[in-house]
C-alpha cells in the first residue's frame, strides 16, 4: 500500500461528508483536497468551514447532510453510484492527472476495459467524410480491445461512441446525470448503459452545463484516455483546448489530417505541426498506445489523499491575512513569491491562503498560480 | 581556387570531348568523372577508350567528333546551350549532389535565382483541390522570389509551373530538347521560356524519355532545389521517389496532408508520417528554406573536377581482371570488399572496375555497391 493513498472504500458516513464538501461553493477538487489536508477528514473540515469562511470575510455553510442524501438517493434510482478517488472503482489514469475529481458519478461499465482506452474527439459540425473517418477509428480501436472515451457532444463525439457501442464506450458529460446534452443525444446515452458502456460525470445532480464546463469535461476525456485523436476542428475549438490538456497530462496526441483547403482540417494539421502524431488509421494510434512505457505515468505522482489524521494546528498571526491580501493581486504569482514577498511561514501560508480560497477571494490557475479574483 | 575545382570555361575542344564522351554508350556521371579521373582529361579518355573497353571484352568507339558538333550546332539553333560541370552557368545546387551530370543542355533562365529555389512535384492525375493548392504555393513562393522547379509533366507539375511562370520556373526535362514529354506541354515549354524560366536536361537530343528516365530526371529536380514539396501522390509513386532523393540528398521535404480516405492523399500523409514537414502554406516552407544553414551544404563535398593531369599509369597483372570477375556476382558487394577478397591492389581495382564498366559488365547501386550485369 502506497503512503497515503486510500485503497479502501469510503464509509456511508465519510462518502455523505465528501459530497457535502466537494458540492459546497467555492470548493473544487484542489480546494478539496486542501481542507482534507489540514483538517484530516471531510468531516472534520465540514466542521470547520464556518469558521474558517467566516475568517475570509465570508461566513457560509456547506451542503446540507440532507441534501447530500437526497442525492445520492436519486442517483441510486438513475442506477448511478458515487466513486471516490481512491476508491477499487475509481478509473485508475484519472487518479494521475492534475486536479482528479475527488468524487466521480458514474452509471455502467462495470465489465470496460478502463486501462485500455483511447479518446476520440473533434468537431460537432463534422463533415460526412470526419464522421466516417471516427467510425473507422473507433470501430477498429473497439475490435483491438480499447475502450473508446468522448464527451456525447453532436457530430464526431456522437460517431465514436455510436461506432464503438458494441465493444466498450465510456461518454463523460459536461452536466448533471439528469441533465443530458445535447438532448438529441438522451437515446445515445441510454444506448451506451444497455451495451455496457459508461456515463460519467464530476457535476451535482441538476447542473446545467454551462460553456466554462466544456473545458472541464474535456479534462476527463483525456485524462482518461492513453492518448486522443483529434479529428476534424477548426484552428479556435474546443477540440484543441482537449489536446492541449492531453498533452499537459502527458497523454499522446494524434491528429487526423485533410486538405489544407478544408477549414475543418486546419485544428488537425496544427496539432500535426507542433508534434501530434499524423493518424491515418488506428493501426498508427494501437502503435503508440500499446507501449506506453508505464514509467511515463510514474511523472505523475497520484495527488495527495487524506490519512484521515489531522495534522498540528497553527494559528496565523493577526496582521498575517492583511499582509498577504496586500501582497495579492490580479496578477498571478506563485505562492513561494508571496512567502518571500511577506515572510509568512509556509504553513500558515498555506491556511491564509485556503480561507481566502473557500472565502471565494482569490483563484488558482494551473493549480500553481494564485491571484486576487475580479469582483 | 580549391582544389580539383574547374571554375572557367571549357574550351571549345574540350567542350566537344566532353560531349563526346558523355554521350557515349554505358558512360553515364560516375563512369565519366572516373575516366577523367584516370586520364586526366576527356580528350585522353576518348583517346584510351578502344583499348580500355576491348581489355573488358567489349571493344567500343567513343561518339564521333562529327556528331558532338552536330549537336552543338542544332542545340544553338533551338537556343540552348551546354554547361559543363564547374563552370559559371553550372547550377551551384546541383554540384553538391551525388551523380551530377558533367553537362547541361540549358535555355532560358539567365535572370533567374538559381540559389532560392523550392521543388513541386506531384500526381499526374491531380484532384481540383490538389491543382488549387499548388498553384496557391508556387504563386506565394514566386512572390516571396523563390524560383518554382518541377518537372513539366501533367497535374501537379503543369499547375506549378504555370502559376510562377511570371516569377520564374525551372522545368527539368526526362527526354531531349526536341523530345518535350507530354505533348501537351509544348506550349508550356514555350511560354517558360518566353517568361525567362528554364528548361534543362542531361539527354541528349532525340532522346525519347523511357519511364528510367523519369526518377533520373526527378533526382535533378531535388538536387536544383532547397527543398521539394509533395503535393499529391499515391504510396507507391514518383513523387514519392522524388522525395527520397531529396533526402538523400540532404534536401528539406515537405508535404502537403489530405484525408485519409483521399488516395490521392496517402503518399502525403506518410512522408509526413516519415517526418517530412506538414505544408499548408508556401510560409511553411519558407520559415525552413530561408533558413537552411550553409553549413548543411558542406555535407555534401562538390564532387571531383579533373584537374587535367594525367594520374600515374598502373598496369594490372595479367591474372587479375580474370580473379577479379570471378570475386564479382549479381549481389552488390563494397569495393573494399572485392580488395580484401581478391588481393588486388585498390589502383589497380579503379581501373580494373572502369574497364568492366565501360565494356557494359558490371552495373554500380548506390554509387558504392558494384554487382554484374544481369545478361
Amino acid at each position: 500500500m502506497q503512503a497515503g493513498r486510500v485503497t479502501r472504500e469510503l464509509t456511508p458516513a465519510q462518502r455523505i461528508a465528501w459530497l457535502r464538501l466537494i458540492r459546497t461553493d467555492n470548493i473544487g477538487p484542489v480546494t478539496f483536497r486542501q481542507l482534507l489536508n489540514r483538517f484530516g477528514s471531510a468531516e472534520a473540515a465540514i466542521e470547520a468551514l464556518p469558521d474558517i469562511s467566516a475568517k475570509a470575510g465570508r461566513p457560509m455553510s456547506p451542503v446540507s447532510q440532507a441534501r447530500a442524501e437526497d442525492e445520492l438517493a436519486r442517483l441510486n434510482r438513475y442506477g448511478a453510484r458515487i466513486v471516490a478517488q481512491g476508491e477499487p472503482g475509481y478509473p485508475e489514469h484519472l487518479l494521475q492527472i492534475s486536479g482528479a475529481p475527488p468524487l466521480l458519478t458514474l452509471a455502467g461499465g462495470e465489465r470496460l476495459d478502463w486501462r485500455r482506452t483511447v479518446g476520440i474527439v473533434g468537431a460537432r459540425n463534422a463533415s460526412s467524410a470526419g464522421i466516417k473517418m471516427t467510425r473507422m477509428l473507433a470501430a477498429e480501436l473497439g475490435e483491438a480491445g480499447y475502450s473508446v472515451v468522448s464527451g456525447l457532444a453532436r457530430g464526431i463525439d456522437t460517431a465514436a461512441h455510436r461506432a464503438s457501442l458494441a465493444t466498450g464506450t465510456i461518454a463523460v458529460l459536461a452536466g448533471g446525470f439528469d441533465r443530458i446534452y445535447p438532448d438529441e443525444n438522451i437515446p445515445l446515452a441510454h444506448d451506451i448503459l444497455d451495451n455496457g458502456g459508461a456515463l460519467l460525470t464530476e457535476m451535482p445532480l441538476g447542473w446545467e452545463p454551462r460553456s466554462r464546463d466544456f473545458p472541464r469535461r474535456n479534462r476527463l476525456v483525456s485524462g482518461l484516455s492513453l492518448g486522443i485523436v483529434v479529428v476534424e476542428a477548426a484552428k479556435r475549438s474546443g477540440s484543441l483546448i482537449t489536446a492541449r490538456l492531453a498533452l499537459e497530462q502527458n497523454r499522446d496526441v494524434f491528429a487526423v489530417p485533410g486538405s489544407p483547403l478544408d477549414p475543418r482540417a486546419e485544428g488537425g494539421n496544427l496539432l500535426i505541426q507542433q508534434g501530434a502524431r499524423l493518424v491515418t488509421s488506428a493501426a498508427d494510434i494501437i502503435e503508440v498506445v500499446s507501449s506506453v512505457d508505464p514509467a511515463r505515468q510514474a511523472l505523475f505522482e497520484p495527488e495527495w489523499l487524506p490519512d484521515e489524521t489531522a495534522s498540528p494546528s497553527v494559528e496565523p498571526a493577526s496582521d498575517d491575512r492583511s499582509k498577504l491580501v496586500q501582497a495579492l493581486s490580479t496578477t498571478p504569482v506563485e505562492v513561494d513569491e508571496l512567502i518571500a514577498q511577506t515572510g509568512i511561514a509556509p504553513q500558515v501560508m498555506q491556511i491564509l491562503l485556503l480561507e481566502l480560497d473557500i472565502g471565494g477571494q482569490i483563484e488558482w490557475s494551473s493549480g500553481q498560480l494564485v491571484a486576487l479574483r475580479y469582483s
